[in-house]
C-alpha cells in the first residue's frame, strides 16, 4: 500500500468534485458548496452519529441509502441544519433534488451533509442558485478544493489517499474530513467522504465501513462532544474493476486499507482539535479485547485534567491512572504499567523514579504518547486526541452574537 | 427545618474537632491535619469513588466501618496517600491507630480520609508527631478550623448545620466537605464528614446516606473527573436522643434533613469548581424515572462546549440540545423544552426567538439555570456544575515541580 502524495477525495478513478462560494453563512467570502460525483452508479455505505438529536440530512440519508448505490454527496459548511424542524427536512431533501437535476441522476442516488450553524435555517434559494454552476464545472483534480470548502474552525483540510497493489491491478482509495471540536458557534462537526474504485457489494462495503469506524472516528476525542451531524460516507463505484468482495483474494488488504484512509483522517481530525498545540496517541494493550481497551483509552483521551497537563508538559501520570481507573473497567491497579514518551512512569502500584525536568522537555513534542499495558489479555487500541489549551476556551467561549 | 448559621461539623451535640499545622506537604504553613471526633461511640456510614484505582484510606475505612461504629475520623491535606502501593496502607492504618491511642479508642474506631497529591509516600513522622497535641486540642467550636484546614485549591471551606425541630426534641445535622475539581498537582478530592446527633442504626444509616449521596455529590461534576480519594463518612451518635430510625415518626424528615445538607454541600463544591465564575443548575424534568433525569443532566453538566458557552455568557442552545442527546437517554427531541435562566429558548424541534443580547446579559448572574422538559415521564433531577474558564487551564497546566 502507498500513500499517494496530495490525493484526496478524487483520487480513486471515475470521481470528480468541486466546490463554489454560496455564502451559506451571511458575510463568508470563501467556497462553501462542495459536490462529490460518481461517474457510475457506486455502492454506498455510512455512519451517523448516534446523538438522539439529529440533523437533517442524516434522516434523508437513511432513506436515500436505502436505494442502495449512489452517485454524488453535495455538502455544505455555514449551517448544520440541525434543530430545523420539519422545513430542515424539507430543506435537506431539496438539496439532493436540485444537485441530482443539475447532474440528470435521481434524487434518491444523492447523499447530502451539513455543517455549521445549528438551529438556523438553511439559506435554500443561495444553495439553489449556486448548484447548476458547481454541477458543471466538477473535476478529477477537485479533491483539494472539496476538502478546503467543508472546513469550518478547522485550521488545516484533511485528506489522505493510498493505492493497494493486488494480483489483478490495483485498488484506490481516498478521504476527506473536517472537524475540530463541536465547534462555535452552536457548530455541528465531524463529517467525512471516502471514495474508492474497487468492487464491492453494499452490504460487504458497510460491514467493512462498520468495522474501520470503530477503529479510526471512534477511537478519536476532541472535547467528547458528539454532534448531531456526525456523518461519514463511503462510496464504491467500481471503476478500477478490482474484486474486494468478501471472497475475493484481496478482500483483508482492501478492509485494512479502509481502515488505514479513516485512521489518517481521525487523526488529523484530532491533531486540527480547537486549541490543540499537539496530537495525543493513548494506547491501551494488555487488554482482555479490544473493546476495553479502547474504553480505556477513551476515557483519558477525554479528561479534561489529563489534557491540560499535557499542554503543561507536565508529568501528571496520577491523572492517567485516575482517568483510567474511572472508565469502568475490572482491572487490577496493581498490575498496571503506564509510560508517558516512552518513559515508564508507573508500576506495581506505585510510581517509578524519572527525570522530571527531562520528561517535561520530551512532551515540548508535536506528539505526546500515553502507553497503558493492563497485563490481562492481549487486546489492544489506540485512541487519538490532543491537549487542552487556553484557545479551546478562547475559541468556544466568544460571544459571536 | 432551621439552618443553623455558621454551623458545621460540630454543630451536631456530642461532637468536637480541631486542625493543627503538620507540615504534611512541604513547605506549607497552614493546618493541614484534622480530627473530628464523637465522646460516645457512633453509628457510622459512608460512601466511596467508584474509581478501580482507590487510596489507601479507603481500604482502610472499609475494614474498620464492618466493626459498625466510629469514634474519630482523622484528615489530611497535602498527601492522597494514592498510588503509594502497600506502604500506603500501613501508613492509612498507622494513621488511625496513633490517633485511636491519643483519644482513648480502639483503631478500628476511626476512620482516616486523605487528599493532596498523588503518588507521594505519606511523611508518617510529621504526621505522628502531631497527633496527640491536636487530639488534646479538640473542642465544640472546632467545626470551622477543620473545614478550612481539608482545603486544597478551594477557595472558600464548604460548611451546613441545620435543626430540626421533631416532637420528642430536635436533630441536628452538619458538615464540612472539601473539593474543587481533581486538582492539580495530581491531587485526589471531595471529601465530606457530616455529624448528627440523632438516634439511628448503622444500616438505616447507610441507606438513607446512599440515597442522598445519589441526589447530592452525584449531581456534581466540575470536570467528569473522578477522584481515587471521594469519600464521604456520616456518623450518629445518638447525643440528641431522638429516634430518627426506620419507623420512627421523624424518619422521613431526617431523611429530607441530611439530603439537604449533602446538597447544600455538595452546590458548595460545583460553586467553589476550579476556575468558575458562577454556579450553573442544570434541572431536568419530565423525565420517565429520575435516574434518567440524572443522566440527562450531568451529560449537559460534562459538556465542555455548554460550559465555555456559559462562561462566555453566550445563549448556545444548540449546545445544551447536542449534549442532551448524547446521554444515551431515548427521548424525542420534537417534545423537549428548554429555557435558559427562565427564558424559553427551545420548543417543537426549533430553537424560538428570544433577546439575544437581554439573555446574554441575564448570563452574567453568579447562577445561570438550565432547565429542560422532556415531556415524557413526571420524574425530575438537578444537578450542579459550573462554567468553564480559561482559569480552569491555568490551573491545571501549571507545572509545579
Amino acid at each position: 500500500m502507498i500513500t499517494i502524495e496530495g490525493g484526496g477525495v478524487t483520487s480513486a478513478r471515475g470521481y470528480r468534485a468541486g466546490a463554489v462560494m454560496a455564502r451559506i453563512k451571511p458575510g463568508s467570502e470563501r467556497p462553501d458548496l462542495v459536490l462529490v460525483c460518481s461517474d457510475r452508479p457506486a455502492a454506498a455505505a455510512a455512519a451517523f452519529t448516534t446523538n438522539r438529536v439529529q440533523a437533517a440530512p442524516i434522516q434523508v440519508d437513511r432513506e436515500h441509502l436505502e436505494h442502495g448505490c449512489a452517485r454524488a454527496v453535495v455538502l455544505n459548511a455555514g449551517n448544520a441544519n440541525a434543530c430545523t424542524g420539519a422545513q430542515g427536512v424539507v430543506d435537506a431533501r431539496r438539496m439532493c433534488e436540485v444537485a441530482a437535476a443539475a447532474l440528470g441522476v435521481r434524487t434518491e442516488e444523492v447523499l447530502v451533509c451539513s455543517t455549521g450553524v445549528i438551529g438556523v435555517p438553511m439559506p435554500m434559494p443561495a444553495v439553489e442558485a449556486a448548484l447548476p454552476a458547481l454541477a458543471n464545472g466538477l473535476t478529477v483534480d477537485g479533491g483539494p478544493a472539496a476538502a478546503r470548502a467543508i472546513m469550518t474552525t478547522d485550521t488545516v483540510p484533511k485528506e489522505v489517499a493510498v493505492e493497494l497493489a493486488v494480483a489483478d491491478g490495483a485498488v484506490r482509495i481516498g478521504g476527506m474530513a473536517k472537524g475540530a471540536g463541536m465547534i462555535a458557534p452552536h457548530m455541528a462537526t465531524m463529517l467525512s467522504v471516502v471514495t474508492t474504485d474497487a468492487v464491492i457489494g453494499r452490504e460487504a462495503l458497510q460491514a467493512l465501513l462498520a468495522a474501520a469506524v470503530e477503529r479510526s472516528f471512534n477511537c478519536v476525542t476532541v472535547d467528547g462532544d458528539m454532534s448531531t451531524n456526525d456523518t461519514i460516507i463511503v462510496l464504491a463505484n467500481g471503476a478500477g474493476g478490482v474484486d474486494v468482495g468478501p471472497g475475493a483474494p484481496s478482500h483483508e488488504a482492501f478492509a485494512a486499507a479502509l481502515e488505514h484512509v479513516c485512521r489518517q483522517l481521525a487523526r488529523m481530525v484530532a491533531r486540527d482539535g480547537e486549541g490543540a498545540t499537539k496530537l495525543v496517541p493513548v494506547q491501551v494493550q494488555g487488554a482482555l479485547d479490544e473493546a476495553e481497551a479502547r474504553r480505556i483509552g477513551l476515557s483519558v483521551a477525554n479528561s479534561n485534567l489529563v489534557k491540560t497537563a499535557i499542554f503543561g508538559n507536565d508529568p501528571n501520570w496520577g491523572r492517567i491512572l485516575c482517568a483510567a481507573g474511572y472508565a469502568g473497567v475490572d482491572f487490577d491497579p496493581d498490575q498496571v504499567e503506564v509510560s508517558l514518551c516512552g518513559v515508564p512512569i508507573f508500576r506495581q502500584g506505585a510510581g517509578l523514579p524519572f527525570d522530571k525536568a527531562a520528561l517535561s522537555q520530551a512532551m515540548r513534542a508535536d506528539e505526546v504518547v500515553i502507553r497503558i499495558d493492563l497485563q490481562r489479555g492481549s487486546a489492544a487500541a489506540e485512541v487519538f486526541t490532543c491537549d487542552f489549551s487556553y484557545d479551546y476556551v478562547r475559541i468556544n467561549a466568544d460571544y459571536t452574537t
